[in-house]
């Protein structure tokens, strides 16, 4: 993404992580908003699809939410042009009240860097604050994004 | 949906469910194929917007089939015109491999059913019948649905 | 226990909970310290039998520490000689770090508590303060014990 | 332990591990009965101090079982004098139903081994071979540990 100079970034380009926006977030509205040292920090309106025919907010789409949430938390890389990388082992959500209306919030935290794996923790709240969901997870760093330093940004189609 | 009697049924009709179509699970282009006592299947591509830009699955599709599907193994109801409604309390999810190419085969279980609570596993694999991801989840029913003549169907718009 | 008049309670009598010690508590050295409205602390020693050949503490003791300390925290009831009793439907815990000498201190506390169901967290600390394991739940009340008047305490044999 | 001809084995050793018995597993009467490849199956009574005060099996004790028989299941070494060792990353339990009396039936089974990251499951089952509960850990390798091949068993006080 080094020549990146004459053409705008396209569409699905997200500005916070500097990189092509998440396929599956920019399918249910989703945008990184904030990504700093072991937080990160996902917002969006509650609109289809993932709002279910009660209006309800559907579990895949918290869990999403708080799956990415965590996994950028533990994967911050300070570092211009290169990046960490991690794949979540286990995931494990509660689903704590129904989200019905306005904005979902989501914060993923790191809870535990270390060799190779990381613990991660998320949460998605209401516009009130309220927490519709909380989530746990395992991840294991791809090789060489253990370090802060991470591994050098991929030229990726 | 009430005069439902002259247009055919709209595109995201599900002709197992004899519902409209969950909206998050036609965002990722998955159908439920089969749904028997204590069983759900859900089969679809692995395309846009599930894949992310290194060609794997994202785990939230994964855990969004996972939680469908174990859902709709603990609802099922032989009553024309009448259904079962629950929601999920907590999911865990286990990434045990990477998904690439193909189709995702889902399979939901019933474990153990009981007054408003039930527990269901789930599981996806590929096309070879490799485990990718696997689930289990705590649910509870809405009023009325822990028994298998569950409540009528509502009319929703 | 019907008959508790003259003798002094017996060793394994609670002073916090006012009830006879949990055997599996006590079993592996550990107190209730601390109960109040929606939190609870459990503390004992890192000793055998909780402790493998290699001087680590054992998973099994740190869940069952998680279980119980996120479990009082839901069931706390400020009338005397009425409880509150759940159990537990679902448990993730998250081992973060190795547990080798001292002291264990875990905190539960209450997530969110509902009709029916709550969810709590537990977090088993270090003498140094870092967390060695952090676990979640979802237990169901039984009834009665979802109102904080409880239930008048049985005399258990 | 290779010269272990003359005294008899110490009361807490394990003939199917060949191994000194886990502390934890000893302090709740549970003994391993079979370890092969990845399968492993504990069992005993239901007797203090795993059952409460209402008769119910304790869910720390459950969850002890399920860890132990979960991490045998990826830990089985065929060579003589060699072992392998994990830890315990993530693990969650489903508890199904109550365990009241008679004897515990633990059977772990490896799902998916790896490098450095395996996934076992595990189900604790009554005299009436009714699951009471099941549970999924993810397990981290200690180093040599993931080739069957294990390492050296050490020579532990």
């Amino acid at each position: 993404m080094k020549d990146y100079d004459a053409p705008p970034p396209p569409p699905d380009y997200d500005p916070v992580s500097e990189e092509p926006k998440s396929p599956m977030l920019a399918a249910i509205n989703m945008s990184l908003t904030s990504w700093t040292e072991g937080k990160a920090r996902i917002h969006g309106p509650i609109m289809p699809p993932i709002v279910n025919r009660s209006g309800l907010v559907h579990g895949g789409a918290l869990m999403t939410l708080l799956d990415a949430a965590a996994g950028y938390a533990g994967c911050w890389c300070p570092y211009p042009g290169r990046v960490r990388r991690a794949v979540t082992l286990s995931m494990t959500t509660n689903f704590l009240k129904a989200g019905r209306a306005g904005f979902l919030h989501t914060e993923g935290r790191l809870t535990r860097g270390g060799r190779s794996i990381f613990f991660a923790t998320a949460v998605v709240r209401d516009d009130a604050g309220k927490e519709v969901a909380s989530g746990t997870g395992v991840f294991k760093y791809m090789d060489g994004s253990d370090k802060l330093y991470g591994v050098e940004r991929e030229e990726e189609a």
